[in-house]
């Protein structure tokens, strides 16, 4: 028996002796009154802890302990779970990631880190889980099942193929194989149908991505067993993919907010609600801080009308039954770790205190203590290296008519789609020209792993900028630096900002860098907390306005425009991409 | 890849592709109204069935298919499934139980061979899997946790150790650890712990057995996260069960029939039931060929009151879910097997036609078609191998008292527990003599494995045999020969015939045998057909009953008798087993 197994064995006889009153307990939490979201019975009651553990969940009054909590004639309920989340793609590590999300009662995160492997394939994904000793949370891994999402149209850091998804699905902490593209399934890819067979002959769960699929589609992507989606947008399509055997994963990010729309029916038609659950798939911490996290969709869950107690399950116990996990999470039950919230209230239910495996690691809406924080590798904070870029000649798109027709991206506000336009544009010493009155700006994608020097050019309708120009080295999913800019020279200013930052978000003016935001992890992630950021990206929006920018979040935008799979067009560094067709089309039509 | 990952996704791209309209049905269901056990919808559709799978719950009418079934309009539901049954205690061989469970609409069944593995070990349990190639239901295998039960107690056959346990559980059809033993969870036996961190650490789930334990031992035994329990016989256990985490698996057996207890409190309480579903545990042949099986306990179910979807859930998703097959089994959706009911009524359901992997296998309550016979391997049919019990004298039971005062064990009729009552008998020849009048017999255990020839003797009353002997050679846990008799001669005659038939059921009389059931495999079941054995059992039951026996079930009551651990006291062939002492003791006692 390795000492891993003679650990959790040591772990299982003291659990049982605590509970069994042959040792004392570490933290007695007494006077609340606790909710079980087994039979939804609300009782006056103690609980006694051990080592993490809850060792009895009716606890006698006098039962020795270490120490006493005394819980206020709170509520008690078990921590609350985010059952799908892109957590890398929030800018912060785990540990600042913390700092906004504990206090708010979440103690346990299925991410599906996607976007450090499309930088650092499998051995990013392995520096991301082991970063983090003294987590908060619980971090459960959605094993990405797409990187890259585009193959042979963008260029990535890493690549995850059929033997380290198999490598990473055997992993103690995997839960899942993460979202599963629908196109991969009805297009009868075998290595992506071996990876969903994989899973499921370990045990685990599939994890679905079902956007906007018809019923015959879904039939067929249900035909592979696919476990749950998390993209329904109406109560209709949930109620047919619960049909079809799939989980809701009811979300609510920072721009796709779903949980209205969907409590509502289910409100309506008090259909079964033991497979729905919450995620949040993609919020920003400053939305995290402004309004919160699942203990947010609790809330408006319960306004909208639902019961408390079928909301609070559908953040606990339904989550954690999901994704076999229910021996260790989602209730109050002896055996399972001691992640608990106190309340006061259970309709308009704030987290009040929040304890992490027994201990208290939040109050009143702060955290308790500073959290150590995650350590990266070297190597992992030097991902960017850039062949081709940095000089503004890189960026001259070349013509010899006097005139082109070109495409032309147009942004939506708010949105991830954009619209395919065109546009007449004038050329200058051979050089194809933006045109500034008409917003039409040059967009920009320049690889950035030192793999090929590909630079992506064409143009963009909507940012709004008047001078300089604003990149960034989050750029969905393949994250090379996406840049778009009035001017050659400021955008070559922007990737040499960005080399030298090792990755950020970065506005320049000419030779001059108005305002940076370093990303050194990955190029995606920053090593400061989360209030810094919050604060500095802020900053940053306020540089890209100061040029002009007429866009809400021009650095969201900017991050989305580069993706190949989100229609009608994406540009990666392999050029502009007609995403229905998933083909490179040429920036400029012929004239008419 | 191997050739078995090669089949399965051979499988899948099948699947897929039927489910895309690319491959034409192998069957084509129409005219049912399908029961959606997600949303509690009822609709008008029809089934597209590929290679055993469901590819469409809502095919075209006019989708090709090799061949089309007439659903004459009745309910399309999926496949029953007992989550818990010793399936090796039903004398039957899983071939032969098909004759009575598969018209009754069971298409899984979750089994516990635990019978088997005391006889034969881990080679018993995989040759008893091995055995059925065509079974018309799913075999899934809760891997036996206690063989032996009472190590040190009894002598068995064979034994699960820790290496054993784990080999099993990394089967493919093994879906948890059976039933584990209270006692072992208090009493911190490290090598049962060990068993339970194994089985979660492999993504299976551990199966409860929980009856009578106090609220504190609850506690205790669910510290371990032990997922479920099937002794409830009273609502507010299951809710107490229930509200420590454990799912509730309601039974309804030969003797234990808690089912109308337990959903009783359920309608009155209007609980939340995803974690409740439904087993049987132990059931007779003939009870289940007379009643039915799961079918009759969601008629049961619906007549106390509840819901007929509700009772539906428990009898398919619910089970499937809780053990974590729910991609595979337990509804009607795309790529699960097409184990499908056809009922004309959903209140007084009877199954009209039963379809297991997509095959028509019952109609109007009979099989279809013959099912080829299991086939066991030769040494698994030879397993009696007798040292001492063939001559009358090994009976003998000396004294050089005039008279002695005797332990003798009080039958009751139906129950499994017992009673421990006392008697002055007579010694004759220095040896301890019956009494035909008072009914105290003598009852023996002759171990039959060809270790040790073992005998342990002690008297019994409740019988009633007024002449000769009545043995068996299947005697809970451990399957030695237990043998009640009014004479030595007669008990002897009963071990010979046994050794002869190599397992069985014998009724004799001096050097006769009266009647005689083979169970030759394993000592434990019958090669015959269900009806057969229905038949043999009730002359074996008469030629009981012709000696002057009383009890109802003289061969159930006769199998139980011998069991180390259930109150007040038990023989084996190491001798007298005072229960809760878990301890030999002398047969007499001190006379006063």
């Amino acid at each position: 028996m390795g000492s891993m197994k003679a650990e959790q064995l040591k772990m299982a006889l003291g659990i049982i002796e605590a509970a069994s009153g042959l040792r004392k307990f570490d933290l007695h939490i007494r006077n609340v009154r606790s909710v079980n979201v087994f039979t939804g019975e609300i009782k006056p009651t103690s609980l006694g802890i051990y080592r993490g553990l809850i060792a009895s969940p009716y606890a006698s009054e006098n039962a020795e302990s270490s120490q006493v909590f005394d819980g206020e004639g709170c509520f008690a309920l078990p921590g609350f779970i985010d059952t799908h989340v892109h957590i890398d793609s929030s800018l912060l590590t785990p540990t600042a990631l913390a700092e906004v999300i504990t206090p708010h009662g979440t103690t346990a995160v299925f991410a599906d880190p996607m976007e450090i492997a499309n930088v650092a394939g499998m051995e990013g994904i392995k520096a991301f889980v082991q970063s983090n000793p003294v987590l908060p949370y619980h971090f459960y891994l959605e094993v990405p099942s797409r990187v890259p999402t585009a193959p042979g149209l963008e260029t990535t850091g890493g690549e995850l193929g059929l033997a380290e998804t198999c490598e990473m699905l055997a992993w103690e902490h995997a839960i899942s194989l993460g979202e599963i593209d629908p196109s991969k399934i009805l297009g009868r890819k075998t290595e992506y149908l071996e990876k969903v067979l994989q899973a499921q002959a370990a045990g685990k769960i599939v994890n679905g991505h079902t956007a906007g699929l018809s019923q015959e589609e879904l039939i067929v992507y249900c035909a592979a067993a696919i476990a749950d989606d998390h993209e329904c947008i109406s109560y209709a399509e949930a109620k047919e993919r619960l049909s079809l055997g799939m989980s809701v994963l009811v979300r609510e990010g920072s721009t796709e907010r779903n949980l209205e729309a969907l409590v509502t029916g289910l409100v309506t038609e008090n259909v079964d609600t033991c497979q729905w659950m919450m995620c949040t798939d993609d919020k920003h911490p400053d939305d995290i801080a402004q309004e919160g996290h699942i203990d947010h969709m609790v809330r408006k869950a319960i306004s909208v009308g639902l019961d408390p107690l079928t909301a609070i399950q559908m953040a606990t116990i339904n989550a954690a039954r999901h994704f076999r996990l229910d021996h260790l999470l989602g209730s109050l039950s002896p055996g399972r770790w001691a992640d608990i919230i106190l309340t006061k209230d259970l309709h308009n239910l704030h987290p009040e205190y929040v304890f992490f495996k027994g201990e208290l690691v939040a109050e009143h809406g702060r955290l308790c203590h500073e959290i150590e924080p995650s350590t990266f590798p070297d190597w992992l904070q030097r991902t960017v290296k850039i062949t081709r870029g940095k000089s503004g000649s890189d960026f001259h798109l070349y013509a010899d008519s006097p005139k082109v027709n070109a495409h032309v991206i147009q942004v939506l506000p708010d949105q991830i789609v954009n619209k395919d336009s065109q546009a007449l544009l004038e050329i200058s010493q051979g050089c194809v020209q933006p045109s500034l009155q008409k917003d039409i700006l040059k967009l920009a994608v320049v690889e950035r792993y030192g793999k090929n020097g590909n630079i992506g050019i064409t143009f963009v309708r909507g940012f709004g900028l008047q001078r300089g120009a604003m990149a960034s080295s989050v750029s969905h999913d393949h994250h090379n630096i996406v840049i778009v800019g009035a001017d050659d020279a400021s955008m070559a200013c922007c990737v040499r900002a960005i080399e030298r930052l090792q990755g950020g978000l970065v506005v320049c003016e000419g030779e001059q860098v108005l305002a940076e935001l370093p990303l050194p992890i990955a190029g995606l992630l920053s090593d400061q907390s989360a209030g810094l950021v919050i604060s500095d990206l802020k900053k940053m929006n306020q540089a890209a306005w100061s040029l002009g920018c007429q866009l809400p979040s021009p650095f969201m935008s900017l991050s989305f425009i580069s993706l190949p799979t989100v229609p009608e067009l994406g540009l990666t560094d392999m050029g502009l991409i007609e995403v229905h067709e998933h083909r490179i089309i040429p920036p400029f039509l012929p004239l008419i």
